[in-house]
This record gives C-alpha cells, structure tokens and sequence, in this order.
C-alpha cells in the first residue's frame, strides 16, 4: 500500500493518502480544502487516481477538501449518514466497507464526540479521527458531543482491535505522527491504564475549553462537503 | 522495527525515533533540544532505553538534543567527525554503522550543504538530513555549502538507492511526511527531472534567502552537542 500521512498546520489536522500500488487509485481521509493543491500536486507525482475522500466526522476546527477534490477529481465523498452531510456521494454506516483496490477500510461507529464520528479500520491501522487521539481524545462539549457515548465508543469498537493496530489520528498539537493501540490502552491520559466511564465523563465535565474559533464556518461547510466556503473563495 | 516520526514546529524539523522490538533499544536522529520532555515520556511509554543520538550535521536553525538526552539517558552523540563537533562520542565517517538490536543504519558522507553531513541508509529507508528535501534540498550559501558537492552527493549517494526507498528528510515546510527515492528522481524541484549539475548550480546560487534566524546561536551550540544552551537553560 502508498500511504502518506500529510499535515495541515493551522488546525494541526493529519490527512492520509492511502493508495493501491497496482490499479493507483487512491483516497484521503479528512482532506483540508487549503491544501487542495498539494494533494494534487501529489497524486500527480504519483500517478495516482483519486477515487473517495472519507471524513470521519463533520469538523469543527476546519474545512474539509471534499467538494473542491469532487470538483476536480471526480472523486466520491463518505460521510456517516448521521453526519447532517446531506452532500455526501455516499452515507456510510456500521459495518460498511470502503475498498480501493486492495485496499479495504471498514467503518465503525464511534460516536461520542460527534454523533456521526466514525474510525475506518484497515489491515494493520485505524484512523480514528478526534475520537481517540494520541494520549488524549476530542472535546465532548458541542456537536451532540456526550463524554459517555465517546467512552463506550472507544472501548467497544478501539480499544478492542489487536495491541499493534496502528493508531492514526485527526489531530495532533505535539508533533506525534502515530501510536497504537496498546499504547492508548495504557497510557492515554484521559481514557487509559483502565480510567472508569465515571472518572473519564468527570475529566471530560471540567476541561473548561474555549469556543472552538473555527466552529461557526467550519460546521455549516462540513455540512455541504465544504462546497459553499470553495464557492465563496 | 518501532518507528516514529515527530515534528518539531517551530523549525519544522522530523526527528526519528527508531528502536529494536525485542531488546528495546532506541537511537533518535536529530532530536530537538526543547522536546526532551516529549521524548522522554515517549521512551518511557514504549519501554525503550536510548542508545545514541545521531546527527544528520550540525544544524543552523535548531539547537540538538543530544547533549540534554546523554545526560539524561546515557545515550552516545554521533556526529560526522568533519561536523566540528568534538563533543560527539561516536565521530563518524563514511561506511561506518550504527547498530541498535537488529537494526543497522549505514553512515553516508553527503557534503554539499555542510562539509560533515551524512545521510543514514537502513533496510528500506534512508534519513537524508538536509542534503535531500521532499521535492528540494537544503540550502547551499552557509557552513561551507557547496552546490556542486550536494549535486554529487545526491547522485552518487542517495538517488543512487533502490528506486522504493523510503526518503525521511530533517525537514518539510508544506506538511509532507515522506516520499521515495523514485519521486525525488523524477519530480524533485531542483534535482529531479535529469537537472544537471549545471543547472542545479545556477538555481542554487540564485535563491536569494534570508539570514537564517537561529544560525548564530545554533551553530556553536550544535558543535557542543547543544550543551551551552542547555547548561544556560
């Protein structure tokens, strides 16, 4: 498999490319729109066709590169159906699989930090958006955010997969690229070394975080695939 | 092999966490001194215990962690012995190897950017430093850079390589990850694309950059293994 982890500084946003070696066609995950042109300046380099673009959830801190890749690329956007993306090529849900050549993605519901959060699993990694982060998770206090919903998610369906599971996440804020599993398992600061559901929705109740600065563009955006900001811009 | 890559980003600079998974010995390559703690809480995570710190020069735009991580951890600098840094513990020259457990990184000479540059060849990877950036190179106008030796060093040393290697370099400014030996031959900006060693010159000596900010501290510092600051801090 090509894989690419790319990184988006203003709202520290990991983007991955994920391609078939043999047939090239490609997607990205939680693709930013002002990094259109690098995208396209790599799948050139690479002779590669890009076929979907997946969100994990409807973002708060940025706007996805959905529409603007559809535009141009011809690719299909995946967005859970519970995501209010009404924009989306194709709704997925529980138990859905995305397959790019070789390549196979299955989405599992993580809901919790938005209602529509989902990972993709693949062979040996997870991409788990802002469900689970390196050391940490998303904030549960907007966006039908429910710190409860998010612990059960992440146990159920995260935590669960095999201690080697590479962990991927939407975001980081200190340079860290990648973790796994096991690692989350035992030492994530807010949902590891076996916190209790009512420990964790006590840490999450105080965090006492400010209004996300982006939220206001952000969120109406996400919910057309980004198409309005692109047409606007 | 456990394998991280970390960003460090006030000077956009990747360290490299690479570490053996049985006997749980790790080195860095080009550690950052102002995320020491980062390093060593990742270290702690992951069980590792550091062996070296490897430097792929003595850098102008960040001061090293490798004197702040010897004291720390025990660990062994390694610096090209033309890189003026007496400090080093392991001053290295060209064909020499580092070994971690099961895992071996070839020591290349690459002059052209400074005069003690190296790139670290492993198994299916090599770490490139300055002397090759994802789709450019490292600056050619300070610390004896010479355009004509980093053309020769790309060429000879590191294009060289099998055409799938993977391209890890100390630095990228638009959020790019990797790439590979064969995408550096054939899309690199400045030397891919059959540039000559003519061409490659006369792009080299019209870049018009600035003074690099950190250059005056960082240089002195690095030819101390980052001691002085370190010891000021």
């Amino acid at each position: 498999m090509i894989f690419r982890q790319l990184f988006e500084s203003a709202s520290s946003t990991y983007t991955y490319l994920l391609a078939d070696p043999v047939t090239r066609r490609a997607l990205l995950i939680d693709p930013v729109v002002e990094e259109v042109e690098t995208y396209a300046a790599l799948l050139a380099d690479l002779g590669l066709t890009l076929e979907y673009t997946l969100e994990t959830h409807v973002h708060a801190d940025h706007v996805t590169a959905g529409a603007a890749l559809r535009e141009r690329f011809g690719s299909r956007t995946v967005v859970h159906r519970d995501g209010g993306a009404a924009c989306a090529d194709v709704p997925v849900k529980h138990g859905d699989h995305i397959r790019v050549g070789a390549i196979e993605l299955e989405v599992r519901e993580t809901p919790g930090h938005t209602n529509g959060c989902v990972a993709y699993v693949g062979a040996d990694r997870v991409f788990t958006g802002d469900t689970l982060l390196i050391g940490g998770c998303g904030r549960t206090d907007f966006q039908q955010g429910d710190a409860g919903r998010l612990y059960d998610s992440v146990h159920s369906e995260l935590l669960s997969l095999p201690p080697d599971t590479l962990v991927y996440p939407a975001h980081d804020y200190k340079g860290r690229s990648v973790s796994t599993i096991k690692e989350e398992t035992a030492t994530n600061a807010r949902l590891g070394g076996g916190t209790s559901r009512e420990a964790f929705m006590a840490i999450m109740a105080n965090l006492k975080l400010a209004y996300p600065k982006q939220i206001d563009r952000a969120v109406p955006a996400n919910q057309h695939c980004g198409r309005e900001v692109v047409s606007q811009g």
